[in-house]
């Protein structure tokens, strides 16, 4: 019995049906290091590629403390109010217990823990960002076998998981406070050049005139971005998650954005694009790590980096030297 | 006769004596294709490396008309009155002949060339910047070699060819013209973040009330990046090559930032840093090249990337698969 359960065919029909607990289970395979599991994963994936992608993914990232859970609850429960079934998912590698991840927190999300319509899983296990990605697109993938319309990918934007969350999700919202005055200051390389969407987060009571300078100063440096490749002019908005203000207009804009990049093609050409993406950077990732991880090349690059600080040999003729290496190892297999 | 002027030990004995005729060659031989030069260079590199070391490596970076050629001239005879030795490199692939590349026109620096004390050359041949970056990095150490004081590293900034030159050179210098207000409005991504200092050209005559704006504009758009690892704080100065304004103070700048990042340890750790980066991108070349040049892969890839089209596979599976492909390529060779 708990064998048949664990079959593909099993579980694609019980996720296709909108079983939640079958999403869980299926999820939780993912997760799984175990050979005979991994196999399972994939057979699974591929059965559910042709129902998934009518989804819209959208991108979450704020640092702690910005009201990323308490956004994405009152964003939920409205989509939910419409109909909508919504998935939460979060990419941080490394983060999920120590670093306190929300989404391991799931008291912080109650409200929307509880709803029928919501589906939320603390961010995929995994110390490597590539890994951690890798199980997050997947996840994706099952929500949308799965049924749900509108996936939430969030992240505290440890290293460079702000970059794969944009990666795998079609509308970057970036979440920000009303600071002291020089907004743009501290701001992470790259990610005003990614968000879609900036909101101020918290724009109620005393904090509503600093969110509006805030919204100025934003609204100023987006200007000085080039055109995006999807054309969508990048929006700055004051939102209250506390007082749900804003938050249906937040989902308007995304259904704007949805029609206009599908009309001009970007919408299903960056998806493309994404998923070239990933297979390129999953077999770079392969072929460094077969490279560095040899345990014999890893001593040798040892001896030819304190060649180079000796100023013994050219940086270029080392990589050489190793690279000839390495083939002779490949071929002496 | 002639094998003998192309024996290592010669051309070596001969660069370290200053012979520019010597240096010429030895560039040549790196320009070259053929196998046998090749070997000599390697050899020739090897044995320069111990004599190498001793210069500042300047890199100047900014758009065509900017008067980088002008700058260079102006900077170059002020260093040659100070005794100092300079040599002119650049790095544009692909430029070097079609795009009109300011170095190939020799006539616009022809004050300098005709410079005993001055070694301009081209920039190094090559459709690839990974291959016009190491012959720029070879050229560094040779005219090290041949005892040249100042490397002046210049690029146009073709696709990634600054952060190429960045990697190469212990300061980097942007020149800018001044515009009409909105300065940072298309400045490529990450140059503002490299540049130790930005040179706002051409400030005389009527230009000088804009080039003032120009530098209040840049020093507040500085303000807002971290500080750098040097711990050195990038200036912004307006200068006249023209009229030889401000020229001078440059060089002061330059020693005062050699002085402060020799006693804080930045200058060489950053050399040891720029070595590890070519190695490893040398090797990471490499290893792409090797799997991504392989015919067999080649149209394996393709086939892959339409399933991956029409949803038939993920993006993952498919690079499992063609990885496990061209291993079981190597090990059947």
């Amino acid at each position: 019995q708990k064998r048949k359960s664990l079959s593909t065919k099993n579980l694609l029909q019980r996720l296709i049906n909108g079983d939640k607990v079958a999403l869980s289970q299926s999820i939780t395979l993912i997760e799984s290091e175990q050979k005979k599991h991994q196999k399972l994963v994939d057979k699974l994936i591929t059965s559910s590629l042709p129902h998934s992608g009518q989804s819209i993914r959208i991108g979450i990232t704020g640092v702690p403390g910005v009201g990323k859970s308490t956004f994405i609850e009152a964003f939920g429960k409205m989509l939910i109010r419409k109909g909508k079934r919504i998935a939460v998912l979060a990419v941080d590698p490394t983060s999920s217990v120590s670093k306190g991840s929300i989404l391991g927190d799931k008291t912080r999300m109650q409200s929307l823990v509880n709803e029928k319509n919501a589906f939320i899983r603390p961010t995929a296990s995994g110390s490597s960002l590539g890994g951690v990605a890798r199980k997050t697109r997947e996840n994706i993938i099952l929500c949308e076998a799965a049924g749900y319309d509108v996936i939430l990918v969030e992240t505290v934007g440890v290293g460079q998981s702000e970059t794969a969350v944009h990666s795998m999700t079609d509308f970057f919202l970036l979440l920000k406070l009303a600071g002291a005055g020089d907004e743009l200051q501290g701001i992470k390389r790259g990610i005003i050049e990614m968000a879609d969407v900036i909101l101020i987060n918290k724009a109620d009571g005393e904090n509503q005139k600093a969110a509006k300078q805030a919204q100025m100063e934003f609204k100023r440096a987006l200007h000085l971005y080039p055109e995006k490749q999807s054309k969508w002019a990048p929006k700055v908005k004051c939102v209250s998650s506390l007082n749900n203000d804003g938050i249906g207009k937040v989902w308007d804009m995304i259904e704007s954005y949805k029609n206009k990049t599908i009309e001009n093609g970007f919408f299903h050409q960056n998806r493309f694009e994404q998923q070239k993406f990933w297979l390129y950077d999953s077999l770079n990732q392969k072929l460094k790590q077969n490279f560095y991880d040899n345990p014999k090349l890893k001593s040798k690059l040892k001896t030819y980096l304190t060649q180079i600080e000796k100023q013994e040999i050219s940086s270029f003729k080392a990589a050489d030297e190793l690279y000839k290496y390495y083939l002779d190892l490949l071929n002496a297999k």
